[in-house]
């Protein structure tokens, strides 16, 4: 059926070929440019023995060869594997060889990984040095590839074949690949775009990292817009601040801490912002606050959240502007997903699968043309994850009487105390309102007579003092009673991995060592 | 993968249950009921054992019930049959008989037909009445169906599976069945939204006969956004003008004869049709006059054009608004048919389908997700228009360095004369500039020595006369010699079809009778 990702870069090339396509520091590129560099970069791919939906990793920072090397790897008929920059080298070595990735391109950032990457790595060969001085020893220089190779016909792979694999995951043991088809992706930008219009004379700023999925949509809504894409290395307030001035930014993506670090940021009324009109938004709500902070800032931007994840090719519902803006706000709708983006359905069913009613708290599944081919090399996973033709999220939430979806937990962090379902995040809330509770994480622990009881793991404030029962107490002025931690602990940090999520597994198996615990 | 056109209702009962769905006179629906009947009358197709894939068709005029009709004719699982209302009964009963149509809705405008198609039809067994009065005897009441079946649960047809027969033709012989897909018409229609978008607090009014695929994608990607649909039986100035005020309508899709009739109505002025921000118009190019007028008469709304035909999902080129805004104008650029929209492959190829170099004429060919599954019962026909994976349209044109496409007449309809390619459409345009053409037609007729040669018939204006010489001398001023007409011909009309569309074939034919015609 020709749903393929190439199509958007054929289309720039046609009908907006004189417009710029990237600017990344003080490079500029057109779309003519852009496209002849990419059809010489697939050149080179294939050159390089490239297969049909073989894996090409990039280890880099964000730059315009990022994009290159999207739609290059694309064009000649492989698919991406975009390794998390967050990552030990043992991770990354792992997702590398789970997928079976020979060729690497590697910027002058993580150059100096390459010994060890190349001692661990069993199918590892070729690196493509994709940075800015001479090409090290030993890898093969990405501007040299583009000069010395012709542009390739388009591979033309599209529709079900794998456009990509992308790691996700971490918290709960090894990372599992999400397998992506071209419609995937695709289906997920045209709704996307379809669902938050992109004017033609737009330029977005991209400064989330690019390997990340969320970013990566970002991209192609672009690309199928044909508009212009500016790149920033990273996020840094500043640097954000002086490309938004100077490239005349109308769009980005940022996670709510990020917004919080320019809001706050004693030089931000230095810079002209005033090009901005809209932010959007993930990861996590965000908090009224803020908000009012974001407004006063930026009046007359456009926030909007959205709510996703790797497997249903990112974001499937969407929070819009009007929700966010001062005179459009509904109590409690800010903590709110969103409803369904255009194409997607979204239920929320009980064990069973079967469809709940309007308001009561279940999994989260999701069905459309974005959900997942699999897992790579994960039949049984995959098989579980999307049973009856839809993808289990793995979250536990709602949805009201008008289609908002409302995220509580995650299924596998429900605790089930006597038959009732109690969810982490509610306590965790209840348990944060006290002015002593510096952060806290509640976990399911065994119980002969509940089956499971409520555990809450506190870290104080510095010198704040509390005891459990004052907690209890305050707890139950919020939630109700089986809902209330049932013991109570205090440590002086919780267990976070590398990119800062907090890892409850780990403090659930000093309870539920040798034993079975019973999920969702 | 889940790309289904009833998607866009499940998700409008989820998110949009309290908007109006359809206003038809005086009937107002919220999505909430609309998805209720919908469902019901579902329910009552599949009790008339509606198989899957199975045709259903509608011979009415425009109506909230048309809306019902193809959501549940889907929501069944069957494929629709819309009925051309200008057609003959031999040319209903052909088309209903050729895609084995069991089923067909009529309503009070038709229902005097239904004695003579029974008698006729070999496949027709069920009609429903879908009017306003008493069902006739030997019919179903439409509402009495919806009152009695209970609410079925979607049949979930999706992605490659037959959505409908539509069928097109009857310039060259008898219709054919353009058979669509559920992904053919959905990609249409979220391109059509990512290309042109549509604000969630709009009104859409259909005027245009819903039978026709331009008309219905207009329909879909309303449904796609969940916004209010207003639906006129047929085009009327008055009752459009009506509409607009009391409904205060946003966007709808005319062809250009219908803007002039708006535009150029001696009561235009006394309505407040300042509701209006979009006119999409098809069908033919617009002349800068009209545009003109139609500016003055609309300065706030935006004008875009769209070319398509039913074998492509409809449209997949769009003139946009700035094009013709009076400060946006590029000389020729309103007698473009746009440029491709997103997801959507367009190229112009020699007799050999290479790819001709920008500004060359050849045959428009297009690929992407909205090209037809094929054509009902014509595997050749199939193949032959969709060789290499590309619809072949049979439209010659060209494209501009900026991916600008010109259509400038019907492959069939260019004349090789001297080894010359020469476009009726270019002659027939500087024969209409002479005072004395009311209108004409070019023709490629036998020449020993050319091969063919160009041919012309002219009705002229009332009581204007003109010499064949002094034809050709204006000819001469205009365009190329080898182009000019080498025979000349005056009569009272032209052959016409009943939808008004000249019959070139007709004209040939008496020049051709017994000889084998090369064509493009």
């Amino acid at each position: 059926m020709y749903q393929y990702l190439t199509q958007a870069l054929h289309r720039a090339m046609q009908t907006r070929r004189n417009v710029v396509a990237t600017v990344c520091g003080d490079r500029r590129r057109t779309y003519g440019e852009f496209g002849e560099r990419v059809m010489r970069l697939a050149g080179a791919l294939r050159a390089l023995k490239l297969e049909p939906g073989e894996r090409v990793g990039m280890l880099a920072l964000n730059s315009d060869r990022y994009l290159e090397y999207y739609m290059a790897v694309w064009w000649a008929g492989g698919a991406v594997n975009p390794v998390n920059i967050r990552w030990s080298a043992a991770e990354i070595v792992y997702s590398l060889d789970d997928c079976e990735t020979r060729i690497l391109l590697v910027d002058d950032q993580f150059i100096g990984l390459i010994g060890g990457l190349r001692e661990q790595s069993r199918c590892l060969e070729t690196i493509i040095y994709a940075g800015d001085s001479l090409a090290p020893e030993g890898t093969l220089s990405y501007e040299d590839l583009i000069a010395s190779h012709g542009p390739l016909t388009d591979a033309m792979r599209s529709d079900d074949d794998l456009c990509g694999v992308f790691y996700t995951g971490g918290t709960t043991g090894f990372p599992k690949g999400v397998m992506l088809s071209h419609t995937n992706l695709l289906s997920n930008a045209m709704s996307g775009v379809a669902e938050v219009p992109i004017p033609l004379d737009w330029r977005v700023l991209h400064v989330a990292p690019l390997f990340h999925l969320a970013a990566m949509t970002v991209v192609l809504r672009a690309f199928v817009r044909g508009i212009t894409h500016v790149v920033l290395p990273a996020f840094e307030p500043v640097a954000l601040m002086k490309a938004v001035q100077r490239d005349q930014i109308s769009s980005l993506l940022m996670v709510p801490t990020m917004i919080q670090m320019v809001v706050d940021h004693p030089q931000m009324t230095s810079f002209d912002l005033s090009s901005l009109k809209q932010i959007l938004y993930g990861a996590s709500p965000i908090s009224e606050a803020l908000l009012d902070r974001a407004f006063a800032a930026f009046p007359n931007v456009e926030f909007a959240q959205g709510y996703g994840m790797t497997e249903l090719s990112a974001g499937i519902s969407f929070l819009h502007g009007q929700w966010h803006a001062p005179g459009g706000r509904v109590p409690g709708r800010l903590r709110s997903a969103g409803q369904a983006i255009c194409g997607v359905d979204i239920a929320v069913v009980d064990g069973e699968d079967h469809e709940l009613p309007k308001g009561q708290i279940g999994e989260i599944v999701v069905r459309g043309p974005g959900v997942m081919l699999g897992y790579w090399n994960k039949p049984e996973e995959t098989a579980e994850a999307l049973r009856g033709g839809w993808m289990h999220t793995g979250d536990a939430g709602y949805m009201d009487e008008d289609g908002f979806l409302f995220v509580v937990d995650r299924i596998k962090d429900m605790i089930v105390t006597g038959a009732e379902n109690v969810y982490s995040a509610e306590v965790e809330n209840a348990l944060s309102r006290h002015a002593a509770v510096a952060t806290c994480a509640v976990v399911g622990v065994p119980s002969e007579k509940w089956g499971e009881s409520v555990h809450a793991v506190i870290v104080l404030r510095p010198d704040a003092t509390v005891t459990e029962e004052e907690l209890r107490a305050h707890c139950r002025t919020l939630i109700a009673g089986y809902k209330c931690p049932r013991t109570i602990e205090f440590r002086a940090a919780l267990p976070i991995s590398g990119a800062g999520k907090l890892l409850k597994f780990k403090l659930r198996e000093e309870f539920w060592q040798g034993r079975e615990r019973q999920v969702g």
